[in-house]
């Protein structure tokens, strides 16, 4: 079976494109350290790694139509030659989050999420990975990428704080905060 | 890295608990044949199949609250000894579909799906099964577990056929209707 072309392995070693520079859990354990990173597309290649995490992208859940022509019309791709520096988030939610339905969820979601994204639009590009429903027990539910110029890095630290301080927050049981360069 | 424990694989073949009836396309392409059906869960079998399709059960996407005490309140569970009729519904959703926002396919779901799935409850039981996001590309986006006694075989004609006049039918591009007994 061909492997699901919307499949992100993000490869955690001694090379790798991106140079780790910190590695520290916001919430429950810590995730073991290694110095570089490489994010695959697709097919994951046989490469020896320190760990590898793994994620799809997938429709949204959580955006209505509104909200998506506003965030479209300021959103920039990943990859611009000024994003040097990186952030990869693994979170994973509790089980009351879970058990929860799309009305109860998006409640709490949508009362803050998308609109503290949207402020730091064009400045922090994104990208989400889905890992609940892959083919293997995953530890994280959420991998976000995250590529900025380093000019931007406090703006990022304003993100990051705002999104830890929603009501969606109190369901994150564990949460480590991986940084990057491009070097 | 151990198995999605939320992993269900229907296996067709010449063994299985199930003997596989009929099996037409509703929309689209034919499936192949095949004599007989075995449902797993967790971890596949290493076992010799005509086909297999795999998908996870997961957390709801449509379903409110109020919708889901009501539904939870009526719904009986899977295998129940007086259950010996089981379809199998693999269908495939459009392009169109999975570009909507969430508010925008709650909206063509909402006006029907779920109200017309509570009317047969608690006769016919049903377990949902999501392939999108798996690591495999897959050929369905979702499959369907029924389950009923042979005196409410008419009900379930009723049920799909109302699922299929709905709205949301229409971004429908691939749909096999499987039926199956248990002898």
């Amino acid at each position: 079976m061909p492997v699901n072309s919307r499949l992100v392995t993000f490869h955690a070693g001694d090379s790798g494109f991106w140079r780790i520079i910190s590695n520290k859990p916001y919430v429950g354990a810590a995730w073991p350290e290694a110095k570089r990173l490489e994010v695959s597309m697709g097919e994951p290649p046989n490469q020896k790694s320190i760990w590898q995490l793994t994620g799809v992208t997938s429709n949204e859940r959580y955006v209505s139509r509104i909200e998506k022509n506003t965030l479209s019309a300021k959103q920039a791709p990943l990859g611009r030659p000024t994003a040097d520096r990186a952030a990869l988030i693994p979170i994973r939610k509790t089980a009351a989050w879970w058990a929860m339905t799309q009305d109860e969820r998006l409640a709490i979601f949508a009362e803050s999420h998308n609109a503290i994204g949207l402020k730091f639009l064009p400045a922090i590009a994104r990208r989400l990975h889905h890992c609940r429903d892959l083919d293997t027990h995953q530890p994280f539910d959420f991998l976000t990428w995250f590529d900025y110029s380093a000019a931007d890095e406090n703006a990022f630290e304003d993100l990051v704080s705002a999104l830890r301080q929603t009501p969606e927050w109190k369901f994150v049981d564990w949460e480590i905060d991986i940084r990057l360069r491009r070097e």
